[in-house]
């Protein structure tokens, strides 16, 4: 069939909208109508040529959602007209990581789907009978692709596609590394670094999972409202103090011995000295800090192992720790039930026409999300 | 009183033994007859004056075994005769970190004993009208010394001091990282870099806890035979191999995906470099690295931060997160059980006078424990 699709026909380039060709779905494999996708800094990443595994041509994307179109042979768990969000951490139930119970890293597709390929090794997309890659096993800034059933999350057909299309990466994975990854309690305080799409999804799971005390951190003053919007109780501009993280620690001195540095610290910017500041503010004995943010290629993060000794942890996580077509469907569900909020964070919507001024909008700090309305 | 210790006068000079003025126990203190030490790293640490923190001077030693003398007022958990071990990490069972149950890192004397110093601001140590410093709030370098009651463990009165001393620190750090800190689950394969007093009673832990594969890395060859004799089933020598990391994740592919990795790994050599080795063959999705060994003033441990981000996660240890009063007893308790060995590890005992001689056993790597017996 043909579909339109924006192809990243190479780095550094503006997208290219074009019809292509794309193969219906082989066994076990789903065809589905992207109805919106979000815009997101991991798109920009690839397309600016900075991944090093980035391949071209390619068709990006991989926060959609969209309808079950199609389904080929031994597709068992959807069928034509399901609503389904695109999954790049697929969840098979079946390798030794969905097993492990410890992870939602799951292996079942993970070599083919780093060469931009079909779990068979190739590719549905093509223009003029050239190979286009696939894209995080999603590719869903095509109106139209095609994805292995294990990696679709059945939702709610009552959810709009241009708001749940944001639960595909951003909303889940800031909520999901709150719930998932960091397990915060009730009562806990927190630090989170970097108020874009992500972070104002970890403030809204720190205040679903209870927080008493949502310290935002950022350069930028304006965000401070968009932090209150989602539950932030206290902010810092780190240009605006000495030390950022003498301040997180005095900010959450409580109980008798007065030691300060908070429960749980999120780090959102992908700055691999932020992501130090976060480990060194969480508190002695028990802090948790969380890596979300993806740095550059090649550079490195460091501490003084002395901060490990005495009792912090430094995890990161991937997709919020999600199993994708468990807990997606129900990240879904609360947002229909008023748990989560999405609506404000979708800033500015575009048909796929104008997606090259979706990344503008991104890339200047204009939007929090974009979305594309196919 | 007079007692006989084992002075450290200034940095990097040999241990005086001499006839020392104690001052008897205080409200809340007990006065404790030492009739048996280790001779531990972290002495020495402090001793050759590379930790930025030592105070001179002093009666080091923190690894000891003896008899309650004396209790002060208000002491209410001990009485004379009472066999006990030294804690350096007390447990108070009353400060916000002892109440959290999450660390065993207690607040209640910290910033006293970080002074060598007793909780009200004074040394019960003293020659000539000197003042001299507690270490590590033990000073088990003394024949007689004076602790809170708080740093106490009460221990089967059965136990030989000659041995149990050795859970005053070794023992606890290596199987507590285990227990307490990794929470290792039966049938887990792990790495344990470092071979020495620490790592040996990692590898006892691992047996204990029932780990599978239990991969000991040491430099030194002549550790093989030792491992083995407290539960290693793997051994490598990093200098007779090309990449320790890439040949423990091959020797520990498991599972359809053929993805390798330990499960737990742990570092007790110090080495920053060995740390950041440890953390990177640990298992992708949930892969722990536990750092145990004490680096040198200024060094930093370093990785991408995409090791993180694939689900793995770095830790580190103090007192192997036991809680002194609770944990220790049940340590001995194994040891008098045969659940655990710990007489192969004695490796030299002596008298006072010759403690010196101890050290350099231990620095020349002659002992695996050097024991002083009173």
């Amino acid at each position: 069939m043909k579909t339109r699709a924006a192809v990243a026909v190479g780095a550094g380039k503006p997208l290219e909208i074009m019809e292509v060709d794309l193969e219906g779905p082989r066994e076990g494999e789903v065809l589905v109508e992207i109805k919106a996708t979000g815009i997101c800094h991991t798109d920009e990443f690839t397309l600016s040529g900075a991944d090093p595994e980035g391949i071209f041509p390619a068709i990006l994307g991989h926060e959609g959602a969209g309808v079950v179109v199609d389904v080929g042979k031994g597709v068992t768990s959807l069928k034509k007209g399901d609503h389904v969000i695109p999954l790049y951490t697929p969840e098979c139930r079946s390798c030794p990581s969905c097993l492990s119970r410890k992870t939602n890293l799951c292996t079942a597709i993970r070599s083919t789907q780093g060469q931009g390929l079909m779990p068979d090794g190739t590719s549905r997309f093509s223009v003029g009978g050239e190979k286009i890659f696939h894209y995080m096993g999603c590719s869903t800034f095509a109106n139209h692709t095609v994805l292995p059933e294990i990696a679709l999350a059945k939702v709610n057909p009552d959810a709009p596609f241009d708001k749940i299309c944001y639960i595909g990466c951003g909303v889940t994975t800031g909520i999901g590394a709150v719930i998932n990854t960091a397990k915060v309690e009730i009562g806990a305080t927190a630090a989170v670094f970097g108020l874009g799409g992500i972070g104002l999804n970890v403030i809204q799971g720190l205040r679903l999972a209870g927080a008493d005390m949502i310290i935002g951190v950022d350069i930028n003053n304006d965000k401070k409202a968009w932090g209150e919007k989602f539950g932030m109780t206290h902010f810092i501009n780190p240009t605006e103090v000495g030390d950022v993280v003498a301040e997180i620690v005095n900010m959450t001195k409580r109980g008798a011995d007065q030691i300060g540095g908070a429960d749980y610290t999120f780090d959102c910017t992908g700055n691999v000295k932020v992501m130090r500041q976060a480990l060194e503010c969480a508190h002695r004995g028990w802090g948790e800090s969380i890596v979300i943010g993806v740095a550059g290629a090649g550079q490195e993060i460091s501490t003084r192992p002395f901060q490990l000794v005495t009792g912090r942890t430094w995890k990161g996580t991937a997709f919020g720790g999600a199993r994708g077509r468990t807990d997606v469907p129900k990240i879904v569900d609360w947002y229909m039930e008023g748990k989560i909020q999405i609506d404000p964070m979708i800033t500015h919507t575009m048909p796929l026409e104008d997606i090259n001024k979706g990344f503008e909008l991104m890339n200047t700090g204009k939007s929090v999300r974009g979305v594309v309305i196919y």
